[in-house]
């Protein structure tokens, strides 16, 4: 039998080096790890931050996760907010705090899975800092750098009436996993262990977002309707949302709804989690093949599924 | 008597729009907060980026720390590692997880603290993005970017032999705030509060270390005999500390050191958290007026205090 040592037992210097020389770098650091900073390239004059956070017993556990899903799941939210505003993933820093107790390969696997997921998500980022810390609960920050090449950055103001609603990546399956995982029902989760993968390891559609020709866009992180809401708030119109369209979601799901006896369009519409893109198009602008319409811009505000208001709050509770 | 309401009762939004409405945007922001990422202007195409973790147990006590000292050190600390550059701190993203409990004034001193401390050490430089999470242990992780206009980034690896070693900022002070608060001596405690506000809320000499002219620079953070291990490694030299030229250091020590029955050169030499910069100079440049030498750059390796070389650990116990 292995006896794996603990994070405790090797100290913070040997812990972080068996952790780093997992990594990978970025194509992009003048600079890499290892001084009182990184430098990083900008190509544009400009870069684009974003920070997410993850947390013990709120944001995962540790007997549905492993480190390689959490460090994965860390890069998919991070980068998923550059692309949605339509830039490229440069860089990461990663500040994780464990307790002492923690087998090393935790956090070799956590390591792994960072690389994994910038291999597979966006090649040519990589980690170019980061802190390792003792704490009692499994805490994960990371902060994500872009780059937007000489464009401007897609916001979420700027969708206008006419436009087309359209979205990339999947609805409602990181919820459905969540659900499986909840229900703590074995069979079912082995039975549908890809939803269960969405929610572990999400693969958001970045390559879609960079560069992308559209006038609105966000990261679907809190579910259709209420980051639907956000872009209808901060552009001034109403998104108006054509059930129809969210039929072909829906038909992926019934059969695991039925079995744990939910809507599937609860978790369509309001399921958080899968990092899929919103985008709203000029409708002189040809779709791009990663984008599925299913709806468009009108005046007035708010969202609305047809002729019929959401409630902003009305699908809160699958949204974990 | 007024209720402060918790941030459980609030709710995560109204509690995070109560924080954020509290604190400076940054000057170099093109899209500041509330979209998925934040644009910030990098005006020669690259980037400094640091991070830092504080967590509530190991690197604070909330008996001893306000809210306010909270926010200040975690801009302190970081905006420290973007000078040690030689860099401009420009922006800032924050990510912070109470428990639900905290009462919202906690947050409200702790926006108060981030601001207060970007406006006193790194004017133009604030929060651009953040994260509020619950947890049950007080975690803050800070990612600070700087712009190099245009400079070489100053790094660890630059010092040569017949450089000259010179600090700028104090040495042992936040060391001996550390032995203070943790010697439970009320009456010396308040005695002696400047040493213990160097703990709480280090003021860092960032403006010296931007544009400086130094072979190479690193942020004090460790305690002096470390960190200046650190440069003589990286850079392939020896580093030599003349006592005589902590005996100033020191003396400033001398007395809460002896009430505390310790030794101030241990504060000097071993005490982190002081955040100066240490940095070597080419002899033919004039030494900084924030810049005081304290040794030389000669040729071999290991840190010497005059003759004797230093022993890496010989100051750990006091590092905290």
């Amino acid at each position: 039998m292995t006896n794996i040592p603990t994070v405790a037992e090797l100290g913070e210097i040997e812990s972080l080096k068996r952790t780093v020389s997992r990594l990978n770098g970025s194509d992009f650091a003048v600079v890499g790890s290892g001084d009182d900073s990184a430098v990083i390239a900008a190509s544009d004059g400009r870069f684009v931050v974003t920070t997410d956070t993850m947390i013990e017993g709120h944001d995962f556990r540790l007997d549905w996760s492993t480190g390689f899903d959490l460090g994965w799941k860390a890069v998919a939210t991070n980068v998923s907010d550059v692309a949605a505003m339509g830039a490229k993933p440069t860089a990461l820093v990663v500040a994780i705090a464990v307790p002492g107790s923690t087998p090393i390969t935790f956090l070799e696997d956590f390591a792994d899975g960072l690389k994994a997921a910038c291999e597979r998500l966006a090649p040519g980022c990589g980690v170019v800092g980061g802190d390792l810390a003792s704490s009692e609960q499994v805490f994960i920050s990371v902060t994500a750098h872009g780059d937007l090449q000489g464009r401007e950055p897609i916001l979420r103001s700027g969708a206008k009436p006419g436009d087309v609603l359209a979205v990339a990546g999947t609805l409602g399956r990181a919820a459905a996993g969540l659900a499986l995982l909840l229900s703590g029902d074995t069979d079912a989760i082995n039975a549908y262990d890809a939803l269960v993968d969405v929610q572990k390891r999400p693969e958001p559609p970045i390559t879609a977002g960079i560069g992308l020709n559209a006038t609105s866009m966000l990261d679907l992180s809190d579910g259709l309707a209420k980051d639907a809401g956000r872009i209808a708030k901060a552009s001034g119109v109403r998104l108006v949302i054509n059930s129809k369209d969210l039929q072909g979601f829906e038909a992926m799901l019934d059969d695991v709804a039925m079995r744990l006896g939910v809507s599937s369009r609860d978790w369509v519409l309001g399921g958080g989690e899968d990092h899929s893109l919103l985008a709203t198009f000029d409708p002189g602008v040809e779709l791009p093949r990663a984008f599925k319409p299913i709806g468009h811009v009108a005046e007035g505000e708010g969202v609305y599924l047809d002729g019929e208001p959401i409630a902003e709050t009305g699908w809160d509770s699958v949204t974990g």
